[in-house]
C-alpha cells in the first residue's frame, strides 16, 4: 500500500488541473506580452486566471501579482515593503516559514529592527505582546496564517485589525491555509498564496497586494504584472493554479478534517507517550494537519521506517529537512530539543481515505514499538 | 496559413519535452527536499537535469542554480553581486534587456555607479570604451550575448578575458543564444539561461554561478539550490528545461540560419526602402533572427496586418511592447525615432520551413505596399 501523507510539503497535481494546463504548452503557447493573436490568447487566459483567484479572496484582479511560488511571494512582500520604506521596524513571529525568517534576518543585517513574537504551547501568537511591540517606526507585521508544521491557525482578522488601527502593513503567509480555510482580505494588505500545496503545479504562486500598498519589486524588467513583477508570465502554470483554486474551493475539507480527527484520536489512544503538537481545537487547526511527538525516538527514524512501509510523512518541514537542527517551530512552542526531534507530521489531502489512515496507524504502532526497543532513552 | 515567427518572445514547447514533464505532475510529484522515496525520486530527476545543463556549458553541476526564468536570473546576478559587495561601479551596455537595465537603474538609486556602453550601428559593443570604463571599484560587467531584438552576438570570450585580467566579475545574458550558439564558461562568472526560448516550458531558467563567485540570494528561505536560491524546486519545469537543452544541442541551427539568410536576401531585394538592423555577418547574428526597418511606416501597423494574415511577428521586444517608446536598442544603434518605430522582428525556429518564409514575404510585400499608400510620410 502506498500512502502519501506529506501534502504539507507538496501535492499531487489534480488530473483536471493538468488537463487545463496542457493546451498552453503546445497550442496556446504565446507570450502574454505579444500583441499578435497567439499572444493575446495567452493574455486572455492569464487575465481569466487572475480574476478567478481575485474572486476567491474578495480582491480586485489588479491586486493579484503572479510569482514563482510562496518563497518568492514572502520575500517580495517583506523585502519589498522594507526596501520601499528604507528603514524601520518589523514584527513577525518565531514560527514563520524559513523564507519569512531569513528575509527578516537579511533585513536585520541591513539596519532594520525585527521583533520575533512568542507563541504559546499550541503555537498561538501572543496578541498582547504584538500590541506592546508596536513602535512608531513599525512598518510591517508578518504572521503566518496556518502553520506549515503544527497546523495552528492564527486569528489573522484580529491581527489585521490591530495593524489597521496602527496604520501598519499586515502580511500573512497563507500557503497552507488557502482554499482550505475561508479567507477574506478586508484587514490584510499583503497575502502569499501558492499553487503546489493545493494540487496545482510547482513554480507558481501569487502575492495579493492591496491597492495603494507600496513595495519595491524584487524583479525589475519589462514591467509585467502591473509593473510589480517583471518576467514572462508562466501561463500554463498560472492557468493550472487558477484551476486548482477553483477545484479547491469546491472541495469539502470538513471530510478531510474528520479523517484528521479520527487519526488524532486513534494515535493518542493506541500509542503511549505521544504529544499532539499545535492547536487542540479542530477549527483552529489546518483540516489536513496531524503532528505528534513520539517520545524517546527520533523523527527521522520513524520517517525512514514508514517510508519502507510505503507511507510518506515528514519531520520538521520539508524545506529544512537538510538541516540537523530541531524545528524552530517546536522549540518556539516550548518543546525541548529531544522532544522536538521526535516529531512527525502527517498531512492529508482530499485523496486520503480511511483505509490509508488505518494502515498508517497500524504501521506507525509497529514502527514506534520497534524504534523504542532500540532506543537508549527507553532503557 | 499560420506562421509563428515570434520565437524570440517565446516558443512552442517541444512534444518530447512535454512528454518528459508529464509524469512529474501526477506520478513523481514529490518535493525534492522530502526525505522519503517520493521526494528522493524528485530529487534524482532534479539532479540529473542539473547535470545535463551543466554539461552543456562545461560547468559543474553545483554551479547551476535553477530559477523562475531569465528575468529572475538577471536580477539575481546583478543585484546579487552588487548587494554582496555593498558599493561599487557596474559596466553594462545600452542594448541590454530591460531586466538588466532596470536592475542597474534600481542599483543607481541605491548609490551604485553604472556605465552604459555604446554600440555601433550593427549593435556591437565598443570594446575600447569597455577597457577605458574600468575603474578600481568596478565590481561587475554585464553584457548580453545574443541581442533579443537585433540578434547581434557579442564576443563574450574577449570581454570575459578583459574582465578576468582586471579581476571583475563578468555576467552575460545568454537567453537568446543558449543551445543555438556554442558557449563555454571559461571566461564567464555568471550566465543567465532560460527554458521558454528553446522549446521548454515557461517559468524556468537558471543562473550559472562559477565556483567562488560571491552574491547575495534574491530569495532567502529553506536554503535550496546550494543555499543560493530558496523555494521548492519546480521539478516538472526543470525536467522539461533539461530535455529542451538536450534536444536543442542536437538541433542543426545552420538550417535555421539558411532560412534566415534566405529571408534577409529576399526582403532586401524585393521590398524597397528597408534597412537590415543588427549584425550583417551571419556568424555574428543569432541563427533565427531577422530584423528590418521598413521606412515611412509603423511597426505596429505591420504587426497587426501580418497577424490578420496569420503571421505572428513582433516590434521591439515583447517585453516592452506595452510601451509607446521606441526600442532603446534601435536608438542605441543610431536609428532615429521614426526609423526605430518602423522595425519588425521575425524570429524563426526549428519548426519554420521555406513555405512559411515565402508566404510571410508575400504577405509582407502586400502589407508594406498598403501601409505606405496610407502613410503621410510617403506623400
Amino acid at each position: 500500500m502506498k500512502v502519501y501523507l506529506d501534502n504539507g510539503a507538496t501535492t499531487r497535481v489534480d488530473d483536471e488541473v493538468l488537463k487545463e494546463m496542457l493546451p498552453f504548452f503546445t497550442e496556446h503557447y504565446g507570450n502574454a506580452s505579444s500583441m499578435h493573436t497567439i499572444g493575446q490568447n495567452a493574455k486572455e487566459a492569464l487575465e481569466e486566471s487572475r480574476e478567478k483567484i481575485a474572486d476567491s479572496i474578495g480582491a480586485n484582479p489588479n491586486e493579484i501579482i503572479f510569482t514563482s511560488g510562496g518563497t518568492e511571494s514572502n520575500n517580495f512582500a517583506i523585502k519589498g515593503v522594507a526596501l520601499a520604506k528604507g528603514a524601520g521596524h518589523i514584527i513577525t513571529t518565531k514560527i514563520e516559514h524559513d523564507c519569512v525568517l531569513n528575509a527578516c534576518k537579511w533585513l536585520e543585517k541591513r539596519g532594520f529592527d525585527v521583533t520575533y513574537l512568542n507563541v504559546d504551547n499550541e503555537g498561538f501568537v501572543d496578541i498582547e505582546q504584538l500590541k506592546k511591540s508596536i513602535r512608531k517606526d513599525t512598518i510591517l507585521v508578518s504572521v503566518i496564517h496556518g502553520n506549515n508544521e503544527i497546523g495552528t491557525i492564527q486569528d489573522i482578522d484580529a491581527i489585521g485589525k490591530i495593524c489597521k488601527e496602527n496604520k501598519i502593513y499586515f502580511h500573512t503567509d497563507a500557503c497552507q491555509s488557502y482554499t482550505k480555510v475561508p479567507i477574506t482580505v478586508e484587514n490584510i494588505d499583503l497575502m502569499t498564496i501558492n499553487s503546489h500545496k493545493i494540487h496545482g503545479p510547482k513554480g507558481v504562486g501569487a502575492l495579493f497586494i492591496k491597492k495603494g500598498t507600496r513595495l519595491d519589486p524584487l524583479f525589475h524588467g519589462g514591467g509585467h504584472e502591473f509593473k510589480k513583477r517583471s518576467g514572462t508570465e508562466n501561463v500554463s502554470g498560472i492557468v493550472g493554479f487558477a484551476k486548482a483554486v477553483e477545484i479547491g474551493l469546491k472541495t469539502d475539507y470538513s471530510k478531510v478534517a474528520e479523517l484528521r480527527d479520527n487519526m488524532i484520536e486513534k494515535v493518542s489512544k493506541e500509542i503511549d507517550n505521544v504529544i499532539l503538537t499545535g492547536a487542540k481545537e479542530g477549527s483552529k487547526r489546518l483540516p489536513n494537519n496531524v503532528n505528534f511527538i513520539f517520545k524517546f525516538i527520533e523523527g527521522e527514524g520513524i520517517l525512514m521506517y514508514m517510508d519502507g512501509h510505503g507511507v510518506s510523512v515528514s519531520t520538521g518541514s520539508a524545506c529544512s529537512s537538510n538541516s540537523l537542527e530541531p524545528s524552530h517551530v517546536m522549540i518556539a512552542c516550548g518543546f525541548k530539543h529531544e522532544l522536538a526531534h521526535g516529531s512527525i507530521r502527517f498531512t492529508l489531502s482530499k485523496y486520503t481515505n480511511k483505509e490509508e489512515i488505518d494502515y498508517t496507524i497500524e504501521k506507525l504502532k509497529e514502527t514506534v514499538k520497534k524504534l523504542r526497543k532500540m532506543s537508549p532513552l527507553t532503557r
